[in-house]
């Protein structure tokens, strides 16, 4: 297992490897002499010179895209949190076996692959209201299990989610990070009613009540508050920066697992680009808080990292015009 | 050739067929039965059901997708409004056959073929602040050859502009059709510098002046301000919407281009989805007067269809998830 310890896992947050100036430099230098007005494709340019930047090559690839989905059962399903039953989280993930999920269909389109990984279905995190979540050890199991699903030869990578219940988790590590009280950060998830949603509120404020002593420290509160497939993302997230590989990041449960790594490092999350805002409740301000601009906003709520398997074709377009397109020079085409 | 005289196109784009209210209802009623919450693929869900609705099909598909660019040349480039000289119109159009343009890659990527059609480039429009655009005949004749253009095969389909210096013809119909003057509507095109914007905004304010009787006529306006290639547009989403072709909207110029069809018929556009809002000034302001919702923001502006092209793959993400998914009974997951 790679984390032993807190610290441990502290340590690799802190010590991250910067992304290459001069990839990202190439990739603006060809840019410029490509026929179009410079700065026409917009985004499409910038997102060309991120994957650069963190490939680490002058001339990006997009060979082998994964998509991986972490799956966890939740204690705090007990305070009725959620619209579905918990037992709707293992019928989800044999949905995704046999390919019947939203995700199988956007993962097909985008010509990547399709990973899912169940974390401990049949044992839920503890009731975050009553106790932890999980403790030291099982959020570490969780984070490892994530870090070592990420391999090396991957050139862009999507995580997702599905656990019934986990937009509370999401909602109560935002707001742990972030301040300002449950309300700010919690919305219906799959579609809680107006009194499930009280209930939320309640719940999440009790946890953070309950687990202030872990408040300062943004990996102990994930630990005391999240669940493992957000753990699981982390650690995911966090081998994903010393291995080289641009994420794709989904919506506000994902974005709630990585949040304590932009915490922990002031540049945690440069190697992580927005696929989307969800239409959930607390996606906008969370990614504010990170400085995250969205490339997407749909009005998705679905997670199982369906927006962020969305914009992998959006990625593959910015770079077949960086790769595929003539230079004025090439092509005989006057300049301004 | 289709059309004769104002009248004629006039009486054409007065005489829409409705879409398939059936097909855009079953849509919906499979969208409630497949394995997420109700409307959690938001946009992506009423996506499917637009295109049901003006293909005509229960279950629409997407086998043939097809790209437009056309190009005209404009007598307006002699006021000194584009960054550009003109004869790069011609020299795309080289470039574009040569496979060497973003919208080359964009198509490619997209899965859909490309079409170019130049549109009389050794013949200038007639510049507007001296004379009308065109008279009658050379409009209808562009439109014609639009309209010709559109094939009954065809799921869905997207057009494209090269014309340089032709976001002056289009704002300058922005105005003359939702009004505010050339300020409001006018931005920097390919990139033209601050002297070249006042030269811009300041032909337009005399066009709109000179041609003053024709403002009433949303048909007559786009003769004696527009260009071959926005009249072809023109005439290519009307042939569109007779033959229940689905059309995905390019940025300034091609929703300038489209706009009389908005004024001549009070769901003139109804079978137009707005791909993209561009990154050149008036089209966020276009689209709102025509009441249309981009489904990007990326701040592009290059034109040659590259933001509706962009744009085909969500498309076929939305559909891919519509036909592809389980239903909660087939993949035995339990509902709220």
């Amino acid at each position: 297992m790679p984390f032993n310890s807190f610290e441990d896992l502290r340590a690799a947050c802190q010590n991250l490897p910067a992304g290459s100036d001069g990839a990202a430099q190439a990739v603006a230098h060809r840019q410029d002499i490509l026929t179009k007005p410079q700065g026409s494709l917009g985004r499409l340019e910038t997102i060309v010179a991120w994957l650069a930047r963190w490939q680490g090559r002058d001339m990006p690839k997009l060979d082998k895209v994964k998509v991986i989905v972490f799956a966890g059962s939740h204690g705090i399903t007990a305070q009725g949190v959620s619209a579905y039953p918990s037992e709707v989280t293992v019928q989800m993930v044999a949905n995704f076996a046999a390919g019947g999920a939203a995700i199988n269909q956007l993962a097909r389109i985008a010509n990547a692959e399709l990973d899912v990984i169940p974390l401990e279905l049949d044992r839920q995190t503890g009731d975050f209201t009553q106790e932890p979540a999980m403790n030291e050890a099982e959020f570490l199991a969780a984070v490892s299990t994530g870090y070592e699903s990420v391999g090396k030869d991957i050139d862009l990578i999507c995580f997702g989610e599905m656990g019934i219940g986990n937009t509370t988790p999401a909602a109560a590590i935002a707001a742990g990070l972030f301040g300002g009280g449950a309300e700010r950060w919690t919305g219906r998830g799959t579609g809680v009613d107006d009194a499930g949603l009280k209930r939320k509120i309640a719940a999440i404020d009790k946890g953070l009540a309950r687990h202030t002593a872990q408040a300062a420290d943004p990996l102990k509160l994930a630990a005391a508050l999240g669940g493992r497939e957000l753990a699981a993302i982390f650690g995911a997230t966090l081998a994903a920066r010393h291995l080289g590989v641009p994420v794709l990041l989904d919506g506000f449960v994902c974005s709630a697992a990585v949040a304590p790594l932009a915490r922990l490092h002031p540049q945690g999350l440069a190697h992580v680009l927005a696929a989307h805002v969800s239409a959930e409740a607390g996606h906008r301000n969370l990614l504010e808080a990170m400085e995250l601009s969205p490339l997407l906003d749909l009005g998705m709520r679905l997670g199982e990292g369906s927006g962020a398997c969305l914009a992998i074709n959006l990625v593959r377009s910015a770079l077949e015009c960086h790769t595929g397109m003539a230079s004025f020079a090439e092509a005989g085409v006057s300049e301004k």
